[in-house]
């Protein structure tokens, strides 16, 4: 290791102006006129993938985004990892919060500020960083490797399963490794154990057929904006539960294992509050903050918009209003039962005089799994030697579709080992990596690389 | 009259080519971008009233937009009329709903397409040409007039009390003209007795101090568009009654004489609900649709904005979510103590882990009275003349904030002859004027501008 130390020494600033040049690419793969942005960073990441080391490369078109696909034969018997990064971004807006330009990455007091810094760009840099570093040093990368680097991730993967499932020969693996998860601190790594899944909705309700004076149509004519109100509302109840029907049948309860997880992990109140900047600490009642995040559903409304919403005041009873509405779920709960019970619920709650309309926009299962055994000891001896902390095993909030994906597609084990720290602003204006933990992570991936290619698996 | 009526026959076409014109300058009012088309549109008006005939006209600047002023000292003893109009318009948003470009008049199946075509510049040029009538026929005006024509009705007319206090000397008067509110139908013109008032507020929850991931803060984390969801249906209940703290307590009761009004005007639910197109009539229960338009106060929703609103899904817990919200008012409701109401009951619906802040933005004082005497009688005369039907005594849903003021300012009628049909999209996409109502509008204009000149006040 000492060779791959002095290498990644050396390397550092380099290494930096690369993950500028990633970052300053837009790929935001929601939005139809960066199509081309995507495109092109594609060929970039597979530019850089050949760069450091593994043998084949290509760029696979889909129906949708393309994806990056490497593989690599190691000589001797080591481990076959699948490595899973994607190369797409969410939208910047709302652009005018930003501090610097989105997309020209921008150092501030040890931070690097662009979209993607974190979510995935930054992540998946350091792991091909330190496959350079090992190919440099060793002479060749120490492990067999399957990488696949996608471009649909923020939209909810579309095309990726039906990749796999075609690919599934030549992408056959021992375990899937993955770094798009967070870090407890900045000296404390973390495995990810557990993933909340999604569903996502929009619903639309609409009244008149247009827009109305709400003067001479106010009373009689149900307001479509208010009718929306009242239904939100009613997603959830005083105590801050769901009221869909039968939404927390197949919630696992939290059990004494997970509680005894959730003691290891550090958690300040306070601090978490002056984090996010919030009055108060809210959400459903009975359930710790941490207990909510990892091990229970939410219904979270993601956009409104009705009507006027300029400056000044304009007296108009909306023809609709819409609401981007989505439920973060927990083991064993399923996105599409979900939607159903949102439709449910929908129809029970809708006033007379409007018509509401759900449209489901994309899912992700949740996911919970126990690391155990040779593979997972290494990345956690790996962690502890470039963080100084034994790794905490943690359920994260967050949804990462691929991973129960790949965990089903292949039938083996996940390793989510990831390095976003608390409110490196993920999805949100002034998105960030810290520049420590940058270098820091790409040593212990380098490590964990290392490793892995002197075991042998039974 | 004959000879009016040979001059309105002549002149028609040419009327609607200068109605054309005025319809044609942006003058936005509440858009700041629109100051100089709203500077040119008074100039543009002030040009045609001299033109009509009144003798003296300036254009008053204001600490807002200017105000347009006329004055004429008829020969005899003709009473004072003063004449209102507004020659600002709504904004045109949503612009991709309109049929033709919102400023460029377009005439469809004999409707002329405008922003203002009905509200209020094609009401207001009414009057131009039926005084223009009366001065080319006649060999001048045969009334005393004072005619105001203000720039900032779409956003409260919030100069115009200012304006009136100091020149009541000037403007000293017999009664209030004004054509700003609808007919009945096509053949059956109203006069209206009784208008709704205004309380326009914004609310704007906040939460986190910037957008968050829904998936990594979703739980403990408030979200500020579901808290505004809660709040916003907490304003009303289940019956449709608005839940403000003493909100009813200064309504009137409806009273029989209301009612024998109400039975006047006739009103086919079903040819409603398919005017405006909603699945069913919805509102307040207990009162039919004309008792809510006319005698029942509102809360309507008339705009949304928080989180992501574009194409396609973001997971965002969104900072902030805001709300315009406004109550209609009715006798003898007050505006100022609504806004207070409204922020005692946000403060007892926001829930814990979000901040509620209501910022007023206007109101208006509701209205009611009955014409009675030789003015009103004179009024509903000439409408009878001209359309073949004795108007209808009606009360509007809309508020016309200048009508309380006029009648408090003055102490005299305050006249409402307007000529909106029903469906004519007012604050809309494509707003209209029937252009046949349009010509016969202006014959009972210069009809009642005559029988007014014949009058002699006691």
């Amino acid at each position: 290791m000492d060779d791959i130390a002095r290498y990644l020494e050396e390397h550092g600033d380099a290494f930096e102006r690369e993950l500028d040049e990633y970052l300053g690419i837009p790929s935001v793969s929601t939005d139809a006129a960066h199509r081309d942005d995507v495109r092109r960073c594609a060929a970039w990441a597979a530019e850089k993938l050949a760069d450091a080391g593994v043998g084949e490369v290509e760029v696979v078109a889909t129906e949708g985004h393309p994806i990056v696909v490497g593989s690599h034969a190691a000589a001797g018997d080591a481990p076959t990892l699948l490595v899973y990064g994607h190369y797409d971004v969410q939208p910047e807006d709302p652009v005018d919060l930003w501090e610097s330009p989105p997309f020209e990455a921008t150092v501030r007091e040890g931070r690097l500020y662009a979209r993607g810094a974190t979510d995935n760009k930054g992540q998946n840099h350091m792991h091909m960083k330190a496959l350079e570093a090992c190919d440099r040093t060793l002479g060749e990368l120490p492990v067999n490797l399957r990488v696949v680097l996608e471009g649909e991730e923020e939209v909810g993967s579309p095309n990726l399963s039906t990749f796999l499932r075609e690919e599934k020969d030549r992408l056959d693996c021992d375990a899937v490794l993955l770094s798009d998860t967070q870090m407890v601190a900045r000296d404390l790594p973390a495995i990810v154990v557990g993933l909340r899944g999604l569903a996502y909705c929009e619903l639309v309700v609409r009244g008149p057929a247009s827009d109305l004076h709400s003067g001479v149509y106010g009373g009689p004519v149900e307001n479509p904006a208010n009718a929306l109100a009242r239904i939100l509302a009613g997603l959830r109840d005083d105590r801050g539960h769901v009221t869909l029907p039968g939404f927390y049948d197949d919630v696992r309860p939290i059990s004494d294992r997970d509680r005894e997880q959730l003691e290891r992990v550090p958690f300040d109140a306070e601090a978490y509050r002056e984090e996010t900047g919030v009055p108060a600490l809210g959400g459903e009642e009975g359930y710790s903050p941490l207990e909510q995040l990892g091990y229970r559903p939410t219904c979270d409304v993601n956009g409104l918009l009705s009507g006027f919403t300029g400056e000044g005041a304009k007296t108009v009873l909306p023809a609709e209003a819409m609401a981007k509405v989505s439920f973060r779920l927990v083991p064993d709960q399923d996105p599409e039962r979900t939607v159903e019970q949102f439709r449910e619920r929908v129809a029970e709650l809708v006033p007379e005089g409007v018509t509401a309309e759900v449209r489901s926009h994309h899912g992700a299962r949740p996911w919970a799994d126990v690391p155990e055994g040779p593979l997972a000891d290494a990345a956690s001896e790996a962690l502890e030697e470039a963080f100084g902390n034994r790794p905490v095993l943690l359920r994260e909030g967050g949804s990462i579709p691929i991973i129960p994906l790949f965990a089903e597609t292949f039938g083996v084990q996940v390793l989510p080992i990831g390095f976003a720290l608390p409110g490196c602003n993920l999805h949100a204006p002034n998105e960030w990596i810290d520049l420590e933990v940058y270098h820091t992570g790409i040593e212990a991936l380098a490590r964990l690389y290392v490793r892995l290619g002197e075991l042998t698996l039974a």
